[in-house]
């Protein structure tokens, strides 16, 4: 039974997040109905991590076990003429090593955050940037980032509805630049907690408009507490860019 | 009665064109009524130029005559107040120069076309991007273009409901290059005809194919025959990027 490697592309703006939920629009629902309409086997697809609602992705990783063997540009493009025209499409697909699991043999996550931060609001990127009105101090939002990377307790970057066994993570990476009108952040772990990189963004927002310095950042992880986190940046700048995965099972 | 001018982005798509018609949803009739709801003064805007359903602008530049003055940051807060949530964005506005006129003092209008080039559909730029699976030659649809430039009847190039008097204009610039999956054509020209830039990038991608070499472009234009164009573009990938006025003038 030939395990199926997808490569995907969303906008979450028409779905209730990744995870299918009966009688709601998800990103695994309409997969999972691709499959069925191109291959009328009823499956369950496996990413490597869920998004919620309105969150996109550039590069969500999905895996799909098919009883019949086809091409794999075979299975992408008939999953992408189901899929139309919802905006759900299947970049690239191969058949897996054995033993691959998009989520268990996943290594690294990685997440872009784009703000708009100019005047104006989007036109153009309505739903797909978080609007900040005042100019932002990327500089110094890239400075504090480093005081979050490494292994902590991120009790206070973690929704309440979390349901991850530990609040310990290690953060590899997160950085902060500007590019034209938007300030661009980006975040790579092994895994995040639920609403992390929002929670983190937010909070990172509080520097970049002074009202936060680096130390006042230390100081709300320190304090292990969700009350000390600063405003939850919203789910429209948010999107899953990549994953990792051991060097033999990367492509 | 000052007069206002208005740096404007919009997404074309839930509008009838540019131009105001009773009944449809159009850019000009959503400021004209952001202009009433902010100033009481039921106006006729002017605009740099008129764009089509479906086609989106960066940088279209209106007029609007006021009766009262205002600061030209608070008529561009109010306008994108009222605009929201249509997505139609005020940019900029400033008091123009005496004698200043969105249309008649336009030098130069400039229009980006986006080609995404890769196999599957978009999901993110679903309507903003012309979505072409085979792969392009973006050199030699630049080394083609080249044919475009300059002054020329441009006939076939020209929409058969083209209104302008003459078919005869000077194309000053038209540039495409790759910028990983997209392909980006580039025109600039003082005005163009009717659908002439869509025109246009349908035939060079026919270039880009390699179903037709530079000299077939040449022989098209030559032709100054409405059929011998290739197939027209969809207004999905046209952006009016930018308006050029005279020195005195510009910004």
């Amino acid at each position: 039974m030939p395990r199926y490697r997808l490569l995907v592309e969303y906008d979450g703006r028409p779905f209730n997040g990744f995870q299918a939920q009966a009688g709601q629009p998800t990103v695994q629902g309409a997969i999972e109905a691709a499959v069925l309409a191109f291959s009328g086997e009823t499956v369950r697809i496996a990413a490597s991590g869920r998004t919620d609602t309105g969150v996109h992705a550039l590069g969500q990783v999905v895996h799909v076990d098919l009883a019949k063997t086809w091409p794999p540009s075979v299975v992408r493009d008939a999953l992408n003429a189901h899929l139309m025209p919802q905006p759900v499409v299947i970049l690239e697909a191969e058949v897996s090593v054995e033993g691959w699991h998009a989520r268990f043999s996943a290594r690294e996550r990685r997440y872009l955050y784009r703000i708009l931060n100019r005047r104006s609001p989007p036109a153009l990127l309505q739903g797909k940037v978080w609007h900040v009105k005042k100019a932002l101090d990327a500089d110094a939002m890239h400075e504090a980032a480093q005081r979050l990377v490494g292994l902590h307790d991120f009790t206070t970057f973690r929704d309440m509805q979390c349901q991850s066994k530990s609040p310990i993570k290690t953060l590899d990476l997160a950085t902060v630049h500007r590019e034209g009108e938007e300030v661009l952040l980006s975040f790579a772990a092994r895994s995040f907690l639920h609403r992390q990189i929002r929670s983190m963004a937010g909070s990172l927002v509080e520097v970049g408009l002074g009202r936060w310095s680096a130390d006042d950042l230390t100081a709300a992880l320190e304090a292990k507490d969700r009350k000390a986190c600063g405003p939850v940046a919203p789910a429209d700048g948010l999107y899953f860019y990549g994953v990792s995965y051991e060097d033999a099972e990367a492509k």
